[in-house]
């Protein structure tokens, strides 16, 4: 690929939206968000047996989305802080030139207003 | 699956997620993001055969990511305005609690500096 240029080089992209692209395992980053939990927590509401849920958060710890730590004999799982910072910057990053206008006509026009305030004052 | 709600029903975060999984794609994706493009041109940066291409474009348009019109004998492909607006929605919804705090802790700044430059005008 000469021409164009990975958003990172590590890939790690590639495991971010690999890891989200299946509902068990975005299911189960929205509990994440309200906190971390453990492994039997975050299996309980899915009838999936554990080792696929197992399988689930090995995915998502590849993608660096959660972060583990074993305390005594319980693992916890918790959301990595910024785990789709890297995502969301390359998402918006990319969108249709119409759209791209949209937005600089609604900048111009915000200026505008505001110039116009400014002279009503 | 009782107890957590898919974000989207139609599973579309699923085969954006997935679409979005590949360098080969997501630099697809950037060069539509400056404009459509034809097969030919959007396969020339790369060293990959043009089934191979063909290929990936069908995925992200199964993604509903790209879309495609055949104008005489050149297929036109182009982004989807507003392809990753559930896709930003959905990531920008999941962040660890800790990061949530501090959101409200910048806001909760940003207005009291607003309230003290209030005061001293």
């Amino acid at each position: 690929m000469p021409k164009y240029s990975r958003a990172e080089p590590g890939g790690g992209l590639d495991s971010v939206f690999r890891a989200l692209a299946d509902p068990t395992r975005r299911a189960i980053v929205e509990r994440l968000a309200r906190g971390p939990a453990s492994v039997s927590d975050l299996a309980a509401p899915f009838d999936a047996a554990l080792p696929t849920i197992v399988q689930h958060l090995k995915a998502l710890e590849a993608g660096q989305v959660v972060s583990s730590a074993k305390i005594g004999r319980v693992r916890t799982y918790q959301l990595v802080p910024g785990a789709f910072g890297a995502a969301i910057e390359w998402l918006g990053r990319q969108r249709p030139p119409a759209e791209r206008q949209l937005d600089r006509l609604a900048a111009l026009l915000e200026k505008s207003a505001k110039t116009t305030q400014g002279e009503e004052q």
